[in-house]
């Protein structure tokens, strides 16, 4: 009786989707038709983050949200958050095989899979949010991610960049290169490869560990995204000073995966609807955190006293030539990474001016 | 005969286009229903450029034909340039009356409406595009255009930034404010006004008659967009000096504005559909301009010996408490201006702080 309930239900709800917009006799026959417009999909998107975390969640649920009201639930995304379904860092291969049809990630976790996926997220003293969305949309980078992530079964999108991040939280000051001899600290990927040769002791901790970590000794310092987020961590009780920039990921995009049958298999509207979606919360989130991070920073400061360092110049000089040789050591051995290699640096190269003579020295005179 | 054809046609291409999706008896009875999905509306989009005008015009192309693909046909949106219908400074009371449906412009046009329309584009020492995107999604600021533009049966969507522009090309060199006094300077809007108060001769004149007035010595100098768009225009033949910042636009916001009627009467999968691919055109817009404004600067600086100049400190000084004070004066006669002002000066000194450790340290690190 309940089987029989079941199938009814289901029928009755399929019927009625797939009728919406062909009120006929003919009704019966079109959705019988799998690539019929008028077919209701629901899909699965993993993410690796907690749902609904700030900005982060935030943005993968935005995203569910105005793929399913667009297409007037002809295509229903399902949000998972982190772990529900499988571990954070197992959405790419879950999306690869199709346990889920979509993701909300980002690249630099798959640098297991190719040496140039960092590139796609964001790279120590690379391209800023803004930048970055002109290499992906006009520079040749959304290609050549496309050609990348061909091979793993999948179609990206940029969806997603939280802007430029901090430089992290540490328990004493830097005031030199001496500074960073012996410090423990937790800053994992390419970051901790540039801080690893400046003597650092990286270590990576997940980002739940942090606080007590911090707390009890057992790292020195640690970086996390910025204000919005990290105020929520609570860091500043366990450390007094909050480094920047954050030299480590200067505008780091968040993606969206897609496994490529699903997408195959969506017509050219939905794929449209999908497309745009994507688009649309990259702005949504840049924008969330150009709000959020100046509410959170003043709450650091005038609520929790904690105390704003920029790095010295001697360290920064030293960071930035690091980061050089990571990136070239990192593609050394890889024909295609070394090919991405050479478009995002032809192309920050080039940009560098351009932004020198417009963003920077405009918020230079303002401030 | 000819103008039975011509009804004989509409009706056909009326009917092929409603009953697309709907291949049964029922097709004439429902292409009769107004509120059916399956209903297909041909938008017009009036726009304040040239059809395809770099940047600005590819962005409404883009927006149209994002709302085209992600409906199926459902809205399809024709563009027209400026002056192919109304003229360009026409669109907004065209749009508000409902001679076209849609809008591409910038809210500054219309002071004439309301003191508070500048504030929805870019004000002198204003805030940068990304900035203007957390204002207008998170700090307010779409809320409060919204109420401005319902008195005029518009809906008001963000649909573009041109990032921060330039300050102008000038044909001798401004190393001090003596040097600004009887300028002859093309500056409209408010950044004219400010100029105005520092001794420069402002005039308005049509993008088409520029490089004329420059090279006859009519004008001394002309702002106009940046590199991308500049570089088009030939400006650097005229005049030598090419000032930064563009103190003057630091984010121009362009808008996408739909007649009151017709957004009502839209579905809310359309009206979804036409809001996100107005979101999507904004980060689309300012990935155009970062990607391409770099590439027209080199072309500027190598093959046509342009020289940049950075404006100096004690000119930048005397701009910005100029600036301040065209501001207070605009709004000080309009209580909805005032409110409108308000909160755009709160979120801009907030902001401030958080840019400055962000996007400002960084470009200041990296360059």
């Amino acid at each position: 009786m309940k089987r029989r309930n079941l199938i009814a239900g289901l029928g009755a709800a399929g019927a009625l989707a797939a009728c919406s917009r062909t009120p006929s006799a003919d009704c019966a026959q079109s959705s019988t038709n799998t690539t019929s417009k008028a077919e209701t999909l629901e899909w699965k998107m993993y993410t690796t983050w907690p749902k609904n975390f700030p900005g982060l969640g935030t943005a993968a649920a935005f995203l569910a949200e105005k793929i399913t009201a667009m297409s007037d639930g002809r295509l229903t995304v399902k949000v998972y958050g982190a772990g529900e379904r499988v571990p954070a860092l197992e959405t790419f291969d879950a999306v690869s095989r199709g346990s889920a049809e979509m993701g909300h990630c980002a690249a630099y976790y798959w640098k297991g899979k190719s040496p140039a996926a960092p590139f796609f997220t964001s790279v120590p003293f690379g391209l800023t949010g803004q930048e970055m969305n002109g290499w992906l949309y006009f520079g040749g980078g959304l290609e050549l991610w496309r050609e990348l992530y061909a091979n793993f079964n999948l179609v990206p999108f940029e969806a997603g960049n939280t802007g430029t991040q901090m430089g992290g939280w540490f328990n004493r000051e830097i005031n030199s290169l001496a500074d960073l001899k012996g410090l423990k600290m937790r800053i994992p990927g390419l970051g901790g490869d540039v801080m690893q040769r400046l003597g650092v002791t990286t270590v990576n901790i997940p980002g739940g560990e942090l606080f007590t970590s911090l707390q009890s000794g057992a790292i020195d310092a640690t970086e996390w995204v910025g204000p919005y987020n990290d105020l929520a961590f609570g860091l500043y009780k366990a450390a007094k000073y909050y480094y920047y920039p954050g030299w480590q990921e200067p505008g780091p995009t968040l993606e969206c995966i897609i496994n490529k049958d699903a997408w195959d298999s969506l017509p050219a509207d939905l794929q449209a609807i999908v497309s745009q979606a994507c688009q649309a919360t990259g702005s949504q989130m840049l924008a969330e955190y150009a709000a959020r991070n100046q509410q959170a920073l003043e709450s650091l400061v005038n609520d929790h006293g904690v105390e704003l360092r920029a790095f010295p110049d001697e360290v920064l000089a030293a960071i930035r030539d690091a980061s050089e040789q990571v990136l070239k050591e990192l593609v050394a051995e890889d024909a295609f990474s070394r090919k991405v290699y050479d478009s995002y640096q032809t192309y920050r190269e080039q940009v560098r001016q351009a932004s020198a003579l417009a963003e920077r020295a405009y918020l230079n005179a303002r401030n």
